[in-house]
């Protein structure tokens, strides 16, 4: 009964925990890795980079860089509140694109998961609201508006459905449609019910596999696709059983854990009831970011009208 | 930190649970209170009915019976797996129908819930599948199939969406519609998470307040409607600070449930994965049910036509 | 082979059609009906009064008052354009209402049509999207915001579905709900492919039957439900057949029609390829006239506040 | 205006026509094309082949084989009549498959269209209906069931809302799939509006540009994709042009074509009211068909097992 999160932030808290128990003293962390926290009026960004291979081992994720957007109360849904971590998304993205030194680089948006799951339904829900600009792009007509990016979006769906790897269908359309960098969008899993649908992780490292709700065994990186992958996930579950051995450890109930061990709680997700419209919500937060972060110059109104 | 089950049936078994610890010996119950358990290939079904003030303030449930079906791996997906509790719930809603005496009734059929939160839709969803005939009934043509019964079928929808109690709605609709019978079905709440989306919960004692995932305050029963009500109720969620509650318990960590009880998990609930398709499976058992049994002598296989 | 509309705007441009053939001149108006048409940047608006039998009978439109909004280049869709009728929608809709002189009136949205059928799936997509307030009006609570109104909504569905006559429903609604206005919301048939999905009609008549795509054969209107009925319309479709008779006419082929009159094309209907993504879009134009009107002084960006 | 069908059977039956007016006698084919005619209960079934280059100049399809199921009385929904022709498409499939000569092939099937467009959603709803292999073949496990083909499945979406041209994303997940044989689903344009959602058209062509309601500019055939390509096609919608063209020269009204020719009806499209209900029905005797023929050995009540 392992604990499972797919965010780095979570990873490290971990570490801390584990620390705090051995060593009594908080925060200290392996060489080669760091992290910055930020806060603003609406969210908590936390920037963590894993450069060595001890930092990897003891976090337990890739070499790179993760950056954490989590929204403050995310029960109150001003225009504010949304257009917050949208922009918040968008200069990272701007960061993580520019960092790869491509000129006018053509960009292929994945969203991965199942449509018909709610709780996997992110990636789809956001290629429907991307700006897509590829096609006119290539017909070079005088008319178009110079300040849009090459984008192009994709819903490869999920071997259940497809029969196919989601990362064979993936590297297939890369093969013909050549785009220079790879966004892909997932829905994750957390440890923490509050960071359900209230947080965006934004890393450079792909996607590894065993995320979230869905089950994408391929790694989507740089090194299966030829192409740098940015990765953009949301936690949208809690594992029922992380959830559990979590309360137990924080209630300093370690001996119950083997007991609880054998329970079925193993293939339930913890979800909040308005999953719905937090998964809907959470897709415009993530289309708008990646549609400001693509277009350079257009804001949220006017790419609000391409979409209409 | 209550447990919440809108199960009879696991409302029983916490009798049981209790009298364990303090006498040593299960399976007593009292007075006024039966319960006859039956063995099928597929399903468990117990039939439960409480007939006095002591069983009601014991087991916390109102006077009346309570037919609970049990399906045996629900996992394992044949067309006779779906049958056989379809079935079921028509020959117990069959019994629970004639016991009113009422001649040739017009029965109206209630689907309460969201049909926009996953969790909550299955009594809209099975609405879409009834044999509604009460408007051709009426028109009292001659070429119309003697042996269909008179049926109507009502999605109130949720207060949050209409502003509307969803019991004042109801009433509102009796009192021009004048139906013999109300059949009203809802998702439910569970203990245990192997009863999610594979139980469902017949009686005859109307819907009392606080169930599943909705949140319909005004009780919908004889009392409140003027009319029998059968409830019919699928458990589509399980309450998170109940799993962990029972989890605790079962593991003789009861000393742990104060320190849990601060955790947030109370308004998160507790799904399998694959919810979405759970719960088409079981709007087609349960409107597969009530259209076998208030349209007498149709087979599923005439009761699909009718509904292609 | 008759021409089906459900627009006063048509019925009248017909009287005009049919005198142009026979006296060779046109707008003549009948005596007890007045036409006012007014221009603006995006729209045109037509103020139709109907007040005497003679003008009742011409034109087969009951007496009262039809005024008829029609959206300029609707294919552009920028903010300003969605938002310049559904505004215009809310200074008419707040004229009907406080012609009515009820104070702080309690008004109940009903969203008619079928939400399984596109083109008849306008009224409960608009009601998904009403600001409703009833329910939290009746707690009098002290923080509620005073600029709200007091507004409930309904889909009562369609008589294929429940079994029931729409009609019966609302009526059974309003004698528990006991709002003092009703806006019915529907799916209407045009003449002209031109004002698909881009024409609003209002008025104070009530719904006449056989509208739109639906099959609501009960009239909804004071006489039937003792409430004062202000009924919101946008053509949908156009019924096949109507387009046809139309182009030979207007093609000055009307000896063609009675040869036409036999295809079969009856129960098709016309509508723009992309009718999914046009019904969204007028849904949320109703849904913002209504929600303006009826809650005085919020704006467009308060409301999906509320929304969210 | 010009009449556009995607059906060679409208194809041929337009020369019958041109040709009566001409020579006043019907039914003579150019060399190099055959056509046989099937009659059964619920089903005309015509089987067209395109030999010469004069047979392909006349009829304006390519050289190839056109089969075409056409349903009677579509509108008497019978379990038999989903039956009957979703056994039919996969007999003919069959015969389509083996005529390749492919050991076990592995089978790839495409749904092309809008999945958010209802007319244009037959594809992508086909997908969801599939029963897929090919991952779990590829497990080389003891226990499966060895009647199973090895099937894949994907949507393409369309390039308004990929940017990306249908016939890229296949070529490319064909590159790294590489499946033996294509089965393209599409939606197409009929002449008659009898034909609509009660029409199967079958052939060993590919599809050609300028099918139904999308806009696939690429063609999907051999040539393009390097494997063989069935194409199945489903009319869902008359163009309304089209429809009126025909009326009035049916009306011998040919005179008036100019005039109408005017008219705006251009992108409009004719379909039933119950066009929603009329393409799920039609994607399960798609789904159907192509199940059974790629899983010979199972039948229908075998296959709902697995899909369910």
């Amino acid at each position: 009964m392992t604990v499972r999160t797919d965010l780095a932030l979570e990873a490290r808290e971990m570490i801390d925990e584990k620390r705090s128990e051995r060593l009594k003293y908080k925060n200290e962390l392996p060489d080669g890795m760091n992290v910055n926290t930020k806060e603003t009026e609406h969210m908590t960004i936390t920037d963590i980079t894993i450069e060595s291979k001890e930092a990897e081992r003891i976090i337990g994720k890739k070499k790179g860089r993760y950056v954490t957007i989590e929204i403050k109360n995310p029960e109150l849904n001003t225009n504010e509140l949304q257009e917050a971590p949208a922009k918040a998304l968008a200069s990272y993205l701007t960061m993580f694109i520019s960092g790869l030194n491509k000129t006018e680089p053509e960009i292929m948006v994945a969203g991965l998961g199942n449509r018909h799951i709610t709780a996997d339904s992110l990636g789809p829900k956001v290629i429907d609201k991307i700006v897509v600009t590829r096609h006119v792009k290539n017909m070079n007509r005088a008319e178009i508006d110079r300040r849009l990016g090459s984008v192009c979006a994709v819903s490869p769906g999920v071997m259940g459905i497809t029969g196919i790897e989601t990362g064979e269908i993936i590297r297939g359309m890369i093969s013909t449609v050549k785009p220079d960098i790879l966004l892909a969008v997932d829905a994750l899993a957390s440890r923490k019910t509050s960071r359900v649908n209230a947080t965006v992780q934004i890393s450079d490292t792909g996607i590894v596999p065993g995320s979230g709700v869905g089950n994408h065994r391929m790694e989507l990186s740089a090194d299966t696709l030829k192409i740098p992958v940015i990765a953009i996930g949301v936690p949208t579950v809690v594992d029922a059983a992380t959830l559990v051995r979590d309360m137990l450890e924080s209630a300093g109930a370690s001996a119950c854990i083997e007991a609880v061990k054998e329970s079925k709680a193993a293939d339930m997700v913890v979800t909040p009831k308005n999953i719905d419209i937090a998964i809907e919500r959470m897709a415009s937060v993530i289309s708008g970011g990646i549609n400001m972060a693509t277009h350079a110059g257009l804001d949220i109104r006017e790419i609000n009208e391409y979409l209409m």
